[in-house]
């Protein structure tokens, strides 16, 4: 019985070597893809220098053409992995689908003042929505990045007043409060999402003071800002 | 925007709440399974009763019927799962499935004293060993299993002993041996399972010393121990 | 061959004598060297004062003078530790060198408001650059005093404006702003590095509310704030 | 300066890139030697067989010839590391040349009854003693290889006595009591290895044990092992 013990462990060490072979090829790929990110991060970053506000459009567009190469880039992860096998990978590209949600969500809300959802994600992306097909982007994710990007734009919030541009916090204020009441509607059970997600409060503490300070002034732009939400 | 933003977020929430029930069927089911286990391994602990070894094919009868049992509620747990999410919540039965490839992985050593093979083990349960077919039994949670039933090994080869039994300890002090020199094939990479592996060297160890004191005794068996088997 | 093996063993605890009194000469040395960053940071300290402002080219040369006594204490360093045998000593001064970068960039900082070059650190202490020569800043000794830069830099944003100046504060919001595109740049493996680097972010935002704070107020120099710097 | 902050961060990413790509070619090399080393374990666990004691010869010849595989490779990392950046990497080959130490003491003991000699260690590997001189084996490294040798010894004493050798047991019973003597003739300040010698005393405990087993039973053989040693 020894030599046919040794070849059943030989063969198992064989499925080891692949299986380490194959987590090795995605983390190859992930790199690539948070390089990526990195980059589209930079450019958006840009929205918070001094003649930033004017450059938006410039920076969306840039932005979204990034967007192409993350879609390739997925592409290259997909064919990597069987696709009933995605979760048992999920781990070494769930941090990066996060960030990359966030900068999805960032490009869209500075285009259009709206919430991405999450089947545009996934369509700038190359996945799906579905998580019982493959690659997608999981809930958790996707509502990790929208905070994300509530912390970016109370950074925003800020800079856009130093730009001398009054309209942002009053527009972010009341898109962050909605993303808050939406939060509240949740029962989080996931606790790395529960942790981020009281995060929350200080960044629409932060645009509120922001916006109170414009009032107290009397800086608040009447127009658009006036017609209350009725949340 | 506001009404949709929350429309949005209770759509999120219907999600959560399927997912959560869910989790909470999978656990019912889990814990089913670990009853039945609990009931094998009662069964199956009777080798190590004064009158034990006479017992063992009684023994290993009621455990292989109790399998019947497991079979049965690894379907119920498969009808919950959808077959491409095995991963997804593969964390539930993880522990409850090394138990069974132990208990599976006992009674089959006892039956013909030889090391269950992983397809052995999947047809008990009524799984599959393919992990890209949904339920199946990873090669992880089988080489723990393996793990489990080394330590159980060494304790039978003390308490046959006991039983007045000096057959048992050569054959378990050889098949332990030939496990030992397996897993160091093997370049594993997970913790866990790293860790379990380093306890082996204990059990070959504890087993190596009760063949011991029956040589020093002039106790050993001479029959069937000689045959060396050149591994 | 007891006495031999007694022999070799007491071979080998003169061997480990002689290692620890060079650990312990190391340690009094790198305590010298605690010292004198100490000294430079208490002088350094002072533009945080009320009227510390008007003190930085004073305070920047008796900073400077003071590194001529750094130097001197990594030349003993130097002369204590075989060159080659630099990375098997090096977590004792590892510590003090990232203080010492950061007190040499913050002096470089208020002079002429440029980041200090690995070179010019190197420099200031009498090292070199080229981790294969013996003594020099390592890479990420050298980014991690960057980052205690940052962090006092935010804190000095602050109290130039209770000092009544208001140009230092969009100054340093330029500078760390283009600090941390520079730290996106770097795909980081060091995890304490990647730690501090994530607090970049509240030094950044805490300048920006600074600047901010500035605006709101009308107290922003428009000057040399406005050209911006197209990063 | 934002061009030039830009271009000093993207030239240390380079410096970063090159050094992962190193990290990962040395790993490359140590998981082939940590390959070689199993494969030299998996012979001489040939000891521990019943018919183990006449094929010590032959085992040690093997694992001898195997060693010179582990010279071949330790070439190939001596040729990837720059030869004053040793500690810079030390941790990755650390285990590794440990766990060899204790293979080639093992096979020196094995064949001569001897402690080996650092200088052999580093004969057999292909390195040299001097840590002013590049690769080496570390004092620390040694002393762990000798620990790990008493462990393997204490288990040999056992299965020699199985194996019907009853001269082995006092012949491992001195070589340990004085491997322990020497060790005490040490002041160990390295934690790891101050953890490791606990472990010591439990070996010699069973040697000891073996011994006594058969001094009880008049097993003991008289010829070799009287004349006492004056440790």
């Amino acid at each position: 019985m020894a030599q046919s013990m040794s070849d059943i462990f030989l063969s198992f060490q064989q499925y080891l070597e692949t299986e380490q072979d194959l987590r090795e090829e995605i983390r190859v790929v992930v790199r690539e893809l948070e390089q990526t990110a990195r980059g589209i991060l930079t450019i958006l970053q840009g929205i918070h220098q001094p003649d930033g506000l004017s450059k938006i459009p410039e920076l969306c567009q840039k932005s979204k053409a990034a967007f192409a190469n993350v879609k390739n880039q997925f592409q290259v992860l997909k064919s990597k992995v069987p696709e009933n096998q995605y979760y048992r990978f999920h781990d070494h590209w769930r941090f990066v689908s996060q960030r990359l949600v966030f900068l999805a969500a960032l490009t869209t809300y500075l285009e259009s003042e709206t919430l991405i959802q999450r089947e545009e994600v996934a369509a700038m992306l190359g996945v799906c929505v579905d998580h019982n097909k493959g690659f997608h982007i999981d809930l958790d994710d996707y509502l990790s990045g929208l905070l994300m990007l509530a912390d970016e734009l109370s950074r925003f919030a800020v800079n856009s007043v130093t730009s001398g541009d009054y309209s942002w916090p009053l527009k972010i204020s009341r898109f962050v409060t909605e993303m808050n009441l939406g939060f509240r509607l949740l029962n989080l059970k996931n606790d790395m999402l529960r942790k981020k997600f009281d995060a929350l409060k200080y960044d629409l503490k932060k645009v509120e003071e922001v916006v109170y300070d414009l009032s107290i002034r009397g800086l608040k732009p009447s127009g658009d800002a006036q017609p209350p939400t009725d949340a």
